[in-house]
């Protein structure tokens, strides 16, 4: 029976991949991060989309602050706001958190093999924006490669899945669309973005810009607007 | 100025690696995880020979229980006995713990960016001891190049040295005496391997075995011997 771990942020994009797995695998476990970021928001979001989506098993791993860094996400440095996507600048994310990815699947793939899932999707994308290296394709088929060799003798090849790899926000947007159909309201209002924390979205940092630019691409209404101020 | 972070986890071969990087480099840092393993003498082990060999700075990266598996290092199953060194099967160890290197390098990774070392020490051997996929020199040379891509822009390439990946145990310790000098049974008595927690080892487990094998090949007199009951 195919089983898929689905890494769970309670953003668009892991919830959009958890919809899809929920497609494809018999049996669809989720696991969520608390690394000491900086919003409760992030989980909770998380947690009613795993409820909502009917995941077999939704595991919360706590590591705490772990992870170090001047990314505001994980320290107290301010998270920077644009009036337009445009104006974020080029290069690597300030928002980026060093081996933050790595640790996600690493850890992830230890949880699959507990699980017996020979798959793992993760909703990384390196489409739009290329400041966080650790969202493109040949990392992630790196990765791949060495958790196949670190756990050598005891699995098969344990594959790492990002179905929105190579979509634009846009696409991510109509595909969410297609594979949650009428539910896509009641599912895509429970996602957080917001590197802020604010429900419904501040409107100005990086993240949010790049949902609402996707968003509006599609001619989508997006439904976490109803909570915006 | 060359830095280095070593993974120290309180054993025979973390300890050499430890003494080694102290002689080449200006500065050392250690990190110790602590991930729900059996036996808090580990700890202490790690953290009295960060005191005695000066290290700059030891953190101990309390990760809690967050690895699963059936191993007797993170799981209530019991640790296997044996007479002899041949009597260990072979295949994956027992005691093999899903994606635990591959876990804590990542997480040396983010640590090695932030104190600016380039270097990451760790005294992971496949020479005498095939059970563990994840101490074998091709996992850390895919995970080396995983890591550089993951934070591919923010660093330059990241190493991952193996100082005794091709050395018998009995070469271990050959080493470890010639870097330490005089201080081989000071540093080396503070050492811990057993399996089942036991201090001076207790002389039946594969870890146990292989390091008394290792020290009588080597003609050399173990300084934790005088606590062996």
């Amino acid at each position: 029976m195919p089983k898929c771990l689905v890494i769970l942020s309670g953003g668009q994009d892991s919830t959009t991949c958890l919809a899809i797995a929920s497609q494809q695998f018999d049996e669809v476990h989720a696991v969520t991060f608390e690394y000491g970021q900086r919003h409760a928001i992030e989980l909770e979001s998380a947690d009613a989309v795993a409820r909502t989506l009917s995941v077999t098993s939704h595991e919360v791993i706590k590591l705490g602050a772990i992870l170090k860094g001047t990314s505001p996400l994980v320290s107290k440095y301010p998270v920077s706001t644009y009036t337009t996507p445009d104006e974020v600048p080029d290069g690597v994310a300030a928002t980026f958190v060093p081996s933050r990815n790595a640790l996600f699947l690493t850890i992830a793939s230890n949880r699959a093999i507990a699980l017996e899932c020979s798959t793992i999707f993760t909703g990384v994308s390196q489409t739009d924006y290329s400041g966080y290296p650790d969202c493109r394709r040949d990392f992630i088929d790196s990765l791949e490669e060495t958790l196949s060799l670190a756990n050598w003798g005891t699995i098969g090849h344990l594959k790492i899945e990002t179905p929105l790899m190579y979509l634009s926000k846009a696409e991510s947007v109509l595909l969410a669309k297609a594979v949650l159909g009428d539910r896509f309201e009641e599912v895509m209002e429970l996602t957080h973005t917001c590197y802020q924390g604010v429900k419904g979205g501040c409107g100005k940092c990086a993240a949010c810009l790049l949902r609402d630019q996707g968003f509006k691409e599609a001619n989508v209404v997006d439904p976490i607007w109803k909570f915006r101020g």
